[in-house]
């Protein structure tokens, strides 16, 4: 019942994840109503990054270059790496400021339900360039369902052989900073005793 | 931390009504990671409806062709008109498949806080249309808000004086289909009772 061309906008805008047929109209009224300089200025964001942004070729990272800004710094320190799942936990842990080495993005996690194993990861690139640039510590950030625990445990199995001195570490567990001890879950409890620091 | 075009392409998403900083995040990397062809039919799409979607100049539809669908249509009863808010709320009542007249789109509803007065809508052009072309009946098809109240009462002042004959009518209050009674608020259910139909 809309016109063409903005049911054609409200179609293509309802096959973004988490965007509803409401959402979708919601925003093509929005965007139709805005000066056509703002519109464009979407359009083209769309197209520059799809045709610009690459994968960085050693840690996987979205990058208008190649290798890309983390893996070319000099700043970095390269026998320290983290093992992410996605590009969206990179950024996460750059955010705190606190890593100062490299990454490595794994691009998902093993979950046979959907389909995705050891090969549609970035597994066996890690594998490689562990045995190739030999790091000193790995540390996996990655999140504590049971996915990230079998996506952990097989990676770990795979580098065992080929770095058998590697040291790899995980994300402590904890009360989340600012949170509220009783609504805390009881397992993030145990786990924030069990792993208790000196005052 | 972003690189550039990624950085880009989630400040152009966030600017978007009800787009944060996380959705925008992950809408974008979403995209990068879909084929170049589904990022260009977004991108088309968005320059093509901002390109060729104007205001009926009759009724403030959005149309790509003028006037409008519904005015040129041989179908529509043109003694009838329905006035609406804004083009969502035309497209809810074409969704009703019951209403065969025409439309009237304001724009806005009259709200003196954020600077929307009767200039700032149609409603000197609805005045002139009426007086132009006569109906019989403008059903007002409205929220029931302070400002749709205003705004209803607003226009039938304005149009009293250039069609004193002209039936002005607008949607019943009453239950939702399929609502639970204990669940309707007392004031729809006070003007449920006061419209109490025949069985």
């Amino acid at each position: 019942m809309y016109t063409r061309p903005l049911a054609r906008l409200i179609e293509e805008l309802q096959r973004l994840p988490g965007i509803g047929s409401k959402t979708a109209q919601r925003l093509a009224l929005h965007l139709i109503n805005r000066p056509a300089g703002e519109i464009e200025a979407l359009a083209k964001a769309l197209l520059e990054a799809k045709q610009t942004v690459r994968h960085c070729s050693i840690c996987f990272n979205w990058s208008a270059e190649d290798p890309c800004e983390i893996c070319r710094s000099p700043q970095r320190d390269p026998s320290l790496w983290c093992v992410v799942a996605d590009v969206k936990d990179l950024i996460a842990m750059e955010r705190t400021r606190e890593f100062k080495g490299l990454y490595h993005v794994l691009g998902g996690l093993i979950s046979p339900m959907n389909g995705i194993g050891v090969d549609q990861l970035h597994i066996r690139e890690l594998v490689a360039r562990v045995a190739r640039e030999k790091p000193q510590e790995l540390i996996f950030a990655i999140s504590p369902s049971v996915e990230g625990e079998v996506t952990m445990h097989v990676v770990k199995d795979y580098l065992k052989p080929v770095a058998p001195t590697l040291r790899m570490t995980r994300l402590a567990f904890g009360l989340p900073m600012g949170s509220e001890l009783e609504y805390a879950d009881e397992v993030t409890l145990a786990r924030a005793l069990e792993a208790r620091q000196e005052l």
